[in-house]
């Protein structure tokens, strides 16, 4: 799954963390495209090419409450010398019986109804005396409660140009035109234009489905009472919100005990509604270290790139990471390691991005910014490798929250950046400009 | 639901924007907090100052996969003269049988683990034999596969400090902090923490509930076949996604006819499940306007605040627009203009903000920039009005999309900003610099 070139040569070297990155992405494929129900694809990705089957608006209407009528017969209208017209009945949206509008006549006009025949323009109902015979209107009564004003004469005070008031079909998009493009992502503004356009359904990448499974004997389900040596799982739960969060829909499992056959069935129940399987714990050095005694072996050796690879990373913390896929469909399948900072560090740096690869976007990371370092003293990193800080991130500047420490939940809980300090620093002096990874 | 100050005086005036986000931000309260399952609590805000109730962690435990030893026994120890322990066993992770280290022995330990009595310090695998009786070791073997590994002899090849890989019990939180403050947004950090402290459940404010409700008899289902005079219902869906970006729960009623009966009795269905009402069209001046008839006069005189006010807002487009509320438990209603820029800006304005408010939020509002505007020609802005247009906004440059029709669907598809132009200016020359609010 990766070049040989850049692989490490011995067993204890570190892979990058731009090589490990670049492998996922070299593997994970944007899922295939289904045809969805329109809200069901809000955030997703769309696929084809959608053109425009009818124009929009799909014929000529009015843009206000008023009056249809012809220019000539309201030429030289003021208040003090009105046109007078007679009424001929009124058009209502969606009202699909037409009046013809002849010389000397109007009909009353709604916002967004077809311009009848004859008609030239719209009169506001603001210009005109509404039809009750006294100075301007401000507006209509509801035709349930006076249906009188349909009719009988209206009094217009102003005059109009051709097409004044009018929206013109096609003025918004017309028929044969593209409305969107192929990789647009759909938000609101994007829904209401296929809805406009009388789509639907859209074909889409459909949300990944991500299963999360946290493993380790000591972990304990929150609410529930926590024994000698234990804790509580709360990876399961982080990285089930931040799945959701990079627009996935996820599963929680919740802990696995350490054991390998175990492990190995829960996986294997899971394949079936997993687009992605991200476990966490069980990929380092030690001797009870689940996923990676599970998983080291199960590749198909006549199928390239099957099976997980285990890794070491010049990153603190998620030095140990395993990648690769598993099952008959080659589901990818990230193992991540079990600190609780370690594993949401190691989501954002390669679960996030998979996720949004897999839903076809091409935007992948976060923004990266720069910031200004603001700390009591230096910040120290190991050589060679590349260390996330947790941060808090504002106006130009970053402070560190807590230590390095991978175990330091309540510090993250507290950040909303990560402080990236490169491979080759060991140390950041306070004032030096920084990398920044603002979360959420 | 305003003071009588800031009213308007003459039937035609017009009231501010910000005179009509004030008077429902005024109205619209907090929903009443519930207490949730954490994973249900995403995005959520906290209402209870959170206390560490055990302290994280609850036990001085492992840092890494090594060996737990006393300081004295690996004193001077290195590579060429290891210091040789007698291996008692294991403590993984979770295990509960406690072993004693005593003089000249070691455990085997696991990160995560509980330093065993009688240890003072963690050595790292990587600086032993692994117990192997070769060179430094690269981890452990699996338990299941070496059982004979947790017993015999290792050979420590450099000395410890006290505490060395020991993450003591307390030092992320202690028991009796805080852990979080009331007032806290629940990200996937603020999960991992409560998970981690052992909370399964939690008192937050809910999602609001939105009901959203398109009103208008040439509206048209998407996917249907379009009659004469007829449009797609867009607005139902545009607003429906945008009340789910924006935090909510929304339901999508579609579109009731232009029958004030068959409306009443649609949002009377609805108030069971509505924690905020949103209909669009049906509020302006004309003789169908359904909205405006059936709820103008739904108020209970006895009670302040009661009923939907409809007014006309110094503002383009989005001019015409109802709020109050409605029904016993008083539930809050914005009726919006029905053309879809207009539904669209109107949800921006006033509906993202009530529905942030409704979730107990304190910044209700997306960020503003500014930015230099790029444009062939001046813009053109109505007096007296404050004015949204459609742009593009990248790198402190925005640029216009489309022209300021309310019924251009397609250009607001295509923009990702809203321009603002004050009530004061007619118009903006290119190069000046605007208001402009980044949307999604």
């Amino acid at each position: 799954m990766s070049s040989a070139a850049t692989r490490p040569t011995g067993e204890d070297d570190l892979w990058s963390v731009d090589q490990h990155l670049a492998d996922i992405l070299a593997t994970v494929q944007p899922l295939e495209p289904i045809e969805l129900q329109l809200l069901d694809a809000q955030g997703c990705v769309l696929v084809e090419d959608v053109t425009v089957p009818v124009s929009l608006p799909p014929f000529d209407n009015s843009s206000m409450d008023g009056y249809a009528v012809r220019v000539a017969d309201v030429a030289g209208a003021s208040e003090e010398f009105p046109a007078a017209l007679e009424v001929i009945g009124d058009v209502a949206a969606g009202a699909d019986d037409p009046v013809r509008v002849g010389p000397g006549q109007a009909a009353r006009i709604m916002t967004g109804a077809p311009l009848p025949p004859g008609a030239e323009a719209v009169v506001p109902v603001e210009w005109t005396d509404g039809g009750l015979g006294e100075g301007p209107a401000g507006g209509m009564r509801a035709r349930s409660l006076a249906p009188e004003d349909a009719e009988g004469q209206v009094r217009v005070h102003r005059p109009v140009e051709a097409r004044a008031h009018v929206r013109a079909e096609g003025s918004d998009v017309k028929a044969g035109d593209r409305a969107l493009a192929a990789g647009a992502i759909l938000g609101p503004p994007q829904i209401a234009l296929l809805a406009a356009i009388g789509r639907g359904t859209v074909k889409v990448r459909p949300r990944p489905r991500v299963v999360v499974v946290s493993t380790g004997s000591e972990l304990v389900q929150p609410g529930e009472q926590l024994g000698h040596g234990r804790i509580y799982d709360s990876n399961s739960f982080a990285l089930t919100a931040a799945a959701r969060d990079a627009g996935a829909i996820a599963y929680r499992v919740g802990a696995v005990a350490d054991d390998a056959d175990t492990l190995r069935s829960t996986i294997e129940d899971q394949l079936i509604r997993a687009d992605l399987l991200v476990t966490t714990g069980g990929v380092s050095v030690g001797a009870y270290d689940v996923v990676k005694e599970a998983l080291a072996d199960i590749g198909d050796e006549d199928v390239p790139g099957s099976g997980i690879e285990f890794r070491k990373l010049a990153m603190q913390p998620g030095k140990p990471q395993g990648f690769g896929s598993i099952g008959p469909d080659h589901t990818p399948l990230l193992a991540l390691p079990g600190n609780p900072v370690s594993s949401y560090v190691s989501f954002e740096l390669f679960v996030r991005p998979a996720i949004r690869a897999l839903m076809g976007l091409t935007d992948l990371h976060r923004p990266v910014v720069r910031a200004t370092l603001t700390a009591d003293k230096a910040l120290r990193s190991p050589k060679g490798r590349r260390q996330f800080l947790r941060g808090r991130y504002a106006d130009g500047e970053v402070t560190p929250v807590g230590g390095a420490g991978s175990h330091l939940v309540a510090a993250l809980a507290h950040a909303d950046a990560l402080i990236v300090v490169p491979e080759d620093m060991e140390s950041v002096e306070p004032g030096t400009e920084v990398e920044v990874v603002p979360l959420g």
